[in-house]
């Protein structure tokens, strides 16, 4: 090494690449000396104005340009919004990947599916309470609670000091599997002296304490025998196997078999089986297909689609398009989740389906956050009692929250930091400011094309999808450039065929006579031609109808 | 007539004409004899898949086929749900409009937008208490609470019996203008005996009951008196004439000036003072533009938005492209309002980017609902004891919630009822039952244009904005009918520009070895080519890229 770092008065640079302006996919990359390491690597889903995208994830440029310092990734836990990003990403930064248990698992589940990736990667479990060296970081994973087993907070040590990044937790002093998060540990490192806590903001508006995931235990047996006559239908999310074991185990309790629904869940479920973080008894679990068999009132059936996905199970039993299960009178379906901010009305939908089919249906009170809330929030920085504060994991107004919280619990306001995609933190003992932007963001993946399309290939679509297409077709002679076919007109999306004919006939009246009058003046040069389309249709149609098709010319020369 | 009415055996028909599949536009025809009348006339805003729709109307078919029978339109009260199809609607069936004065002066300031609607239009304005006679119906309106003043309740005479539709309610023992729910009519008509209760479903799954609007005054107390040093910035409902009154009396008491923004907030407070629906105290009321020559914090202004609507006044200055206000550090900004289902993600983008700004947002706690919990269901349905039971306003499970509390409180689960649209309930002492349906549901405008987009317009949108349109070019001897320029290929909102180059010179080349193989094995039919078109052209892009663009093959002539 040329230049040798001074260790004393070097600084850890934190840069989130995915960040606040992709809210859900979590990636942030950690630079000190020649070392980066990154944190998690999720995928964000398209938000309503992102047409025909299927998932976001994360442009990782910054990672390829200093791709030899590069030393791995390493990961909270397994849910999308973290590791989501990783298939993708890790074609072009082959770095190795550490994980606990089950999280490697849903990972390697996840590498599997892409090409040769499981035998590229390089991937380590990790023990809670175990470090890992990479380069000039050492990277501790310490036991949380989360709606995942196996989640992890990160202590990240380097010589400018140990950053403690939370992932997403709560605090849960009786989990369904495994031990309560590992409070000590947070203890010890706040009395040895913490530069920063990177703590999960989603809960930061919510006063008091998350519940435990225990005390669904309760809330499914009530329900359990409340609903003694009636098939049972859960939908939750399929990577909550601590729900899925509080469920299977209700319906052992009530003597009911299990069957399972949607391809996400078989699949976590199976990953958690061969895990030893799911057990299940003896004939409990029944296939699918032989659920059947058994009086409705003796089974309970576990389903994805508990947010209102379109394609999921549930909703595809509500409207009737489910080949094995369909949904009505005599059933009980019950949401075990609370829809994500913006699903609102995708499971109200379904929840009205539902209730028109016959079902019972219940909405409320049968789920808890996975998410510290306020209190334990409190209790973190309280143990930790960090010098900086950098809110991670939630929407500007969340991280605002917890910001506050912060400041009252004795962070000093200049200490506290809200970074935007790309920011690149620079921070040690003595001070910590906002030293440069990283390239940063979201690719939009579109079936088998990253990053091929861009906002102006969205804008397109939005257009499209607001007015509909007008083209208009010309033919010219190759030599003379006079017209000699056309203008004729083709539309989509903008109004009814029967009626259109009229309209289009109209339409090309127009056009024509303004083509033609653009040739008298002896114009024939094909932009200006098109030009001239342009102006006169889009003229026509908002004149007549207040609307503002999307106008393509096309000029055919023979 | 020829034929006499036995109106001994003669049944009243209940047919919702917008009803459960168009939530919101509320339009219900009431028949008897010779007689329709029209409770209601509104319209719906788009759901997400309508693209480019601007709003939904109603069809009502029904009524042009009952053009003679059709006796008036009485109206509950003046939101958009339940007057806003009039100015569609009145253009074909021209029959006078009912209702109370704060709505009729909503409705006039409509009709005056559209052509010559008010001069053809005969309207009456009705005084609670008051009756009004439309054929073989009687219609008295009666004073209720709502979130706009001047809402009733109708009851609905026919020698079937009476029906009592208590519009958008709640019961306000203490309301900020007028009277609270007359009670004590309610009382007698359920005394004398009443046919069928219609009431609002809205709030029926939650339990309690809706506290008063004049609660609202300590809040705003209270929240003034915290935020002296700030400029206060409130964003309602535009309709909602007494929390604006609410917003007034504590802005005269903490001694600042009231601007007011937004175009339909301003409309309805002009139309509320003049007709004594609004008292504002001398010197108060600013112009917008006048407000800078006043300090910040002896300022409030109310506005428009409270939806997160993208053109809305509110948003405008939230995302810094309002001409004349711009929000930031030192501005308190207050929802009072909760968003409406569907809107939830609008309004926390706009809760982020006004904290982002640096504002300070109250959105919790400021607002209260207009339509009754559980307990005022349960008291009017014990005062009113009706023999059926028609839940109406609400999605299904909403009506569904309403069902059950009907059943709880003595009706028969046979005599309740929740409509379709459509479906024509024929009802009467002896007996209810559906007897038919009748053409309802919704007609899409766009732009000038209603009804002439239909769902295959729809459709083709929706394709459009998932992965664009490819256009094929080909151009043919007239005569020879073979290939003489083409195929070429253009595309909107499929790939990036830079990149679609290479893409289409790969597609083209196979397109026009398709298209040349057809050729020689003599196909020459227009249609048949055209077949060949979309087939290449979809295998392509669905092999290459699994993507499926709209395929719209083009021949032209010469």
């Amino acid at each position: 090494m040329e230049n040798k770092i001074n260790k004393e008065t070097e600084s850890l640079k934190i840069i989130p690449l995915g960040g606040l302006e992709q809210i859900g996919m979590n990636i942030t990359a950690f630079e000190y000396g020649d070392s980066i390491i990154v944190v998690d690597c999720g995928l964000a889903f398209p938000e309503g104005d992102m047409l025909g995208v299927d998932l976001v994830i994360p442009d990782v440029t910054y990672l390829k340009d200093n791709i030899d310092k590069v030393k791995g990734f390493v990961i909270t836990h397994g849910h999308e919004d973290h590791i989501g990003g990783l298939p993708y990403v890790l074609r072009d930064v082959n770095v190795p990947v550490y994980a606990t248990k089950l999280t490697m698992g849903i990972i390697e589940k996840k590498l599997s599916e892409s090409e040769d990736l499981l035998k590229k990667v390089k991937r380590k479990v990790i023990k809670f309470g175990q470090s890992v060296t990479l380069g000039d970081f050492r990277v501790e994973f310490i036991k949380t609670n989360h709606s995942i087993v196996d989640a992890a907070a990160l202590a990240i040590f380097s010589d400018a000091g140990v950053v403690i990044h939370t992932g997403d937790f709560k605090v849960d002093y009786t989990p369904v599997f495994g031990d309560s998060i590992d409070l000590e540990r947070f203890a010890q490192l706040g009395k040895k002296g913490v530069l920063a806590l990177m703590a999960d903001s989603t809960n930061a508006e919510r006063p008091g304490f998350t519940p435990s995931e225990r005390t669904l235990e309760r809330t499914f047996d009530t329900i359990f025998s409340e609903h003694r006559d009636t098939r049972i239908i859960i939908a939750t999310f399929a990577s909550n196997v601590d729900r899925v074991q509080t469920i299977i185990n209700a319906a052992y309790k009530f003597d009911r078999k299990v069957a399972v629904e949607g391809r996400s869940m078989v699949s976590i479920m199976d990953i958690a089986s061969d895990l030893n973080r799911l057990s299940i008894p003896e004939n409990t679990l029944v296939n699918i297909d032989e659920i059947k068999n058994y009086p409705p009132e003796k089974t309970v059936l576990i389903t994805t689609g508990s947010q209102g996905e379109s394609m999921a199970a549930l909703s595809r039993m509500a409207n009737g398009t489910h080949r094995k299960i369909s949904v009505g009178a005599g059933d009980t379906v019950i949401f075990s989740s609370n829809p994500i901010p913006g699903n609102e009305k995708a499971v109200t939908k379904i929840i009205n389906e539902l209730l028109f089919k016959g079902a019972d249906v219940i909405f409320q009170d049968a789920h808890v956050s996975g998410h510290a809330c306020q209190e334990e929030l409190k209790l973190i920085y309280t143990l930790v009692h960090p010098k900086y504060s950098i809110p991670v994991h939630g929407e500007y107004k969340h991280l605002k929250a917890q910001a506050k919280l912060a400041a009252e619990l004795g962070v000093p306001k200049d200490n506290i930091f809200i970074l935007r995609s790309g920011d690149i933190l620079s921070l040690n003992e003595e001070s910590a400011k906002i030293v440069g932007k990283a390239p940063a963001g979201g690719l939009y993946v579109d079936g088998l094309g990253v990053g091929d399309i861009g906002n102006s290939v969205i804008r397109d679509r939005q257009h499209l999808s607001e007015d509909g297409i007008v083209v208009a077709v010309m033919v010219v002679d190759e030599y003379s450039g006079s017209l000699i076919s056309g203008p004729e007109l083709f539309t989509r999306g903008v109004v009814y065929v029967k009626e259109s004919e009229e309209i289009l006939d109209e339409a090309t009246r127009i056009l024509t006579k303004d083509v033609s009058a653009a040739y008298d003046r002896g114009i024939t040069d094909w932009g200006k031609i098109k030009n001239v389309c342009r102006d006169s249709l889009n003229d026509f149609f908002w004149r007549k109808y207040k609307r503002r098709p999307m106008i393509l010319p096309i000029i055919m020369d023979v």
